[in-house]
């Protein structure tokens, strides 16, 4: 199972002042190039992996979902979900995503924002979603990018020349790795794009895009502390449809 | 247009000593994976994109394909692929990928090993081989991975306990890199693993596979000088076809 670093209050103290719960989605930089993902989601029945305060779950209600089901590991996170909205057509459960299931066809849209590197059994994962959507249903997730992850805590360094470089080691050695993020020995599942992208097609999906999180040069006009992740990235988004039998 | 440095006899004397060309596949290590990815040749019309000395030209032949067409920048590397056959279903062209032109839906099957990377316009070759394709065709290729080529001339560096890193820098900065191999200046173009996806895609291809390679426990047995690949891909493969209408 996911370990549930969410529900530790030094943890979860921290989380909160991220400018992505502060600010909710207008904090989050991939923002724009994720909802640019998404299918049309009018009158449709949608699920958010990993949902955390529920901000996208109620952004998808807002912009037409007739139903959304929020999932996340954290008691805390779906608490406090819970406290932020009064919309009935939004149902959150706390479960873990190593052992989840969904009901078969259920659903139009599974969505996951930066969760799927927490995740053990990818495999099972993907399977579970793939027969949870309906025929032609569709799939976005966002996660850290193998790049930025493959090295315990990596860190920017300085070349001879001085630019900023990031450094990659066991890139194709698959697994777990700690790192330390608030609290040491935070538990994340390194795997490459190879196989994110191989599970996904062997399941059944069509992969539609695959981003390497680049901030756009207005984005990094308006914070400039952007400007390094053109250096590496940062985050990996994807889309993919469940392809018709 | 692409830099034509196999033509440098400097170049062309260093690079006739690699392995893989003295040896043919045997000398390559991503051979078995890329052969993996093949479609079924038998009868097929297969065209090899910056073929080299033809070793695949002629493993497609020996393997079941009906006609093969090479194609390379180099007129060097032509002229040494043509005294090592004497089948008249292999044909051989000098010609510049940047500048290339497939008689629509011609062929079954195209083919190209650690080519793309030194292309200029990735998106007008895309778009070639997909009209040249026929309906259903495949494409199977391999180029230098961008984690590998991202940072002009990196190289293995080690960490504070003695581990091998890579360097990134750069890598959504597309475009040239010069880099030194057996010459100075050797020009190459830098796209990132969404570019090279999404390009793909654009143009009407579904990917069925992508590997970065990483050598198997039996080939680091042999050859232990293999096992830094672990640390970090050199290649990317992709398996792509051309989807029906």
């Amino acid at each position: 199972m996911a370990q549930n670093i969410y529900d530790n209050k030094t943890f979860f103290d921290g989380y909160l002042q991220l400018p992505r719960q502060v600010y909710g989605l207008e904090g989050a930089p991939e923002w724009p190039a994720t909802k640019a993902m998404f299918p049309d989601i009018q009158g449709k029945r949608a699920v958010d992996l990993g949902c955390g305060l529920g901000w996208v779950c109620r952004w998808m209600r807002e912009n037409g979902a007739s139903s959304v089901l929020g999932i996340d590991l954290s008691e805390n996170m779906i608490m406090k979900a819970k406290e932020k909205t009064n919309d009935t057509a939004i149902e959150y459960q706390v479960e873990d995503l190593d052992k989840l299931n969904l009901p078969s066809a259920s659903c139009d849209f599974v969505f996951s924002s930066l969760t799927f590197h927490y995740i053990q059994d990818f495999d099972r994962l993907i399977q579970t979603i793939h027969q949870g959507l309906k025929p032609s249903g569709h799939l976005v997730f966002t996660m850290e990018h193998p790049i930025y992850m493959s090295a315990k805590n990596s860190q920017w360094q300085q070349d001879e020349e001085g630019h900023k470089i990031w450094s990659i080691r066991g890139y194709s050695k698959e697994g777990k790795r700690e790192s330390d993020w608030f609290v040491k020995g935070v538990i994340k599942y390194h795997r490459t794009i190879a196989t994110t992208v191989n599970t996904l097609i062997s399941h059944g999906f069509v992969i539609l895009r695959l981003e390497e999180f680049a901030p756009t040069k207005e984005q990094i006009v308006q914070n400039s502390s952007l400007e390094e992740e053109l250096e590496r990235p940062m985050m990996l988004l994807i889309s993919a449809t469940k392809r018709p039998k």
